[in-house]
């Protein structure tokens, strides 16, 4: 096993990586901007060095000064938890030539994955359902739109570098393809230095449902289930749950074994995520590989009984993957839900500031991932995501009813701040989500309906 | 299921009961006495009536004052935690008086298991062992003196009424016999108000196992696996685990058995412990049975998925016992650490005082009941438990390694405020502790050690 692991990240996810390292006695060194200095993950880990200013371009996402602190303080590997740097082949082979292990996929693994037009295409190869679309990234407008006329609308123009649900835009009408087509192109090339972009036919009724799969470097791959991520807000996640409600029976199975089936395509090793959307009719469709942990890895740990980081840190450090198929055995339901400083009756816009109070829940089968506390200042700098509460329940009526109370007691204030706990409580409240018949399109759904309320009293 | 319930305790146990009854969409009363009028319960609940000043006696013992703030709220029933009137068939019988369930046992089985030399008459009588000793209380000095001859010393001296660890006195030699009769005597009537004492067998190289039983109105009764609590400091646990480290293959299995039969011959109804002494040769003698929910109830919950608490109230209200013997599947492990203000160096005295920082760990498969939070003021009123720290690991070096880090990360200061936190992490630390080998013993050995240290560094 690994002696020191640097951390290249910052947030509940520094934190939580840090936490497992030190359960499995490896020292750990954590990497922070000056933003950052007096974090959490700052004050547990062993060593903790200043990378940079606040913005991610000069700390966070900063190859150079991680890797100097890496070598300086004899890291033998990084863990880049999710975002920044999480799935930058890149850095993979940087770490690689300085014999330092990247917790991660193998860097070939990682750059074919990260272009989601090739995932499409080597999946499909491998047997995989894939949506109707381009196999390939098109660089040609008229073509592209040839294609959405052929595929039929809705489309999504999707950039091939993309992910955490930014740089993609859906088309409902034929006359708006070449102006969301050449946006898409912009963006992507302003988001991700890369303005390729590929075409997909676009469900609007459909469940997220993904597969965590877990593989070490010697062919032996896993499932550990299903998560639902239907409930996402501008195709961001807010909601997560395993196993997933109302799915027929059988179908997290077979999805399960697809995704086993495409680690062993491309020679997959660590942890990683397979997302499809699942149609009306059952049928599913992969839509992209994550080659790291996810936010929310979490539910499946719950459920499973399994620390996904601890494994992930053994795979990367060449140990052979000790769980087997038949030892995974999920128990009950699992729901996580993002506090988020955003004022969701704003449109979800982001409401940094000074936290005065922050009081999670606790108590039975409860969960909470986050880096904040009373004085906690919430910078625009970052991703506003607070907590990940995390609560388990013998039946899915069960976790509901948990996780309200925990919302209810979630205290958190501070001049200016708002957060999504009100709004996710209106969630759980939901009827079609209380049955599981919730699709991708709730958030918006129940937008739409606050919207008309606020309409009709203002009438 | 009841509409209203009060909670007749303070604490972390009153919050941990208002959290399952908020999610069972119960009304939830806190009474609490003037020092308490801030405290998490109070804020938590949806309604907090103040009975009295800080004395125990004049508020959370206070039953008159009790009985008023239930009526005045509407209360259809009173869950009483653990300590203070959880086991005083008094309350409960007032309770039916006034058509308020009592939340445990009818209050003629409570009656004859308050009396601990009657339930060891009775439940060997059932069939259960029982320590050699006195099978009712012994008000002669020169009988108990020939009794104790009779057992063969060490003998133990306890009080009938006694409970929490208080009224009870080890002999090792004859001679002391008499003076060890009449304090416990006395001490006896001082905490109890009842005097009465009877003389059992001690083993002093024995492991406290006890089982969780559950059990409805209707005969129907089942037992949740055991608890290791051989970790103890002057009879009062301090680390409880389950399973039982090292037991006997089967061993646990029959005295949830024995547990059960125990259950059905009392006509036993809600949740309750049997604790038993298991002797270094595997066999085992019930010391007292239990009426309430136990201190150390989570590490069960952690691995039964089974929310106590929640059933308790469920078979209160009425309900058939809706788990099956057979539905009890534990998985993995889970060890509770009390995180009491005591100074574990100076003989576990109290030292209460404000709370500056308190923040406890959390993360993956960690759970903390607790009411404190900072400004939280530790006063000499009340019990000296600050947080319970409960942690599940697939297994125990897993569990271990957890609760370690998890102590580690736990922060309370204040002035003149000790915690156990150290001298945990030391337990956890031990050769002994680590091979599941200890006894009832192992923290008298390790405090001689730290004395033998001391000495030795300062020769």
């Amino acid at each position: 096993m690994f002696s020191t692991v640097l951390i290249a990240n910052r947030g509940e996810i520094a934190l939580r990586v840090a936490r497992t390292c030190r359960e499995l006695g490896i020292r750990t060194v954590a990497v922070h901007s000056t933003a950052d200095r007096d974090s959490a993950v700052a004050r547990f880990a062993d060593e903790a060095i200043q990378i940079g200013p606040p913005q991610p371009k000069a700390s966070y996402l900063n190859v150079p000064a991680i890797m100097e602190a890496a070598l300086r303080t004899g890291a033998d590997a990084i863990h880049p938890g999710y975002g920044f740097l999480s799935e930058d082949p890149y850095i993979s082979e940087i770490c690689a030539a300085h014999g330092i292990t990247f917790v991660g996929p193998p860097p070939e693994v990682m750059a074919r994955l990260a272009d989601k037009a090739e995932t499409r295409a080597v999946m499909a190869a491998a047997g995989l359902p894939v949506l109707p679309g381009s196999n390939q990234t098109i660089a040609d407008g008229m073509a592209a739109a040839e294609l959405a006329d052929e595929i039929g609308y809705p489309v999504i123009v999707k950039a091939a570098a993309g992910g955490g649900g930014r740089g993609m835009r859906v088309v409902d009408d034929p006359r708006d393809f070449r102006s969301a087509y050449q946006r898409t192109r912009a963006e992507a090339q302003a988001i991700f230095g890369d303005g390729r972009v590929y075409v997909e036919k676009y469900l609007d009724k459909a469940r997220h449902i993904e597969v965590q799969v877990l593989c070490d470097m010697y062919g032996n791959a896993i499932h550990l289930g299903e998560r639902d991520c239907s409930v996402q807000r501008r195709h961001q996640k807010l909601v997560e749950e395993t196993p997933g409600p109302g799915l027929p029976p059988g179908l997290g199975e077979r999805m399960g074994e697809m995704a086993v089936r495409g680690c062993r395509a491309v020679g997959y090793a660590g942890a990683g995520t397979f997302e499809f959307l699942v149609d009306t009719d059952g049928s599913f469709y992969l839509m992209e590989i994550n080659c790291r942990i996810q936010v929310e890895h979490p539910v499946t740990e719950m459920v499973t009984g399994i620390d996904i980081v601890a494994e992930q840190l053994r795979v990367a450090a060449g140990e052979r993957l000790a769980i087997r198929q038949e030892d995974v055995a999920p128990r009950g339901v699992s729901i996580e839900c993002r506090v988020i400083t955003e004022d969701a009756e704003r449109g979800f816009i982001p409401t940094p500031g000074l936290l005065e109070e922050f009081q999670p829940p606790a108590g039975p089968f409860v969960r909470v991932d986050t880096h904040a506390r009373p004085g906690y200042l919430v910078t625009p700098d970052y991703d506003s995501l607070l907590a990940k509460l995390v609560v388990w329940g013998a039946d899915r009526p069960q976790a509901i009813a948990r996780m309200d109370r925990a919302l209810q007691e979630f205290t958190v204030s501070g001049k200016g701040v708002r957060t999504t706990i009100g709004f996710l409580r209106r969630i759980l409240a939901d009827p079609q989500f209380r049955a599981g018949e919730h699709t991708t399109s709730l958030v918006d759904r129940m937008l739409a309906e606050a919207a008309r309320a606020r309409a009709g009293s203002l009438a």
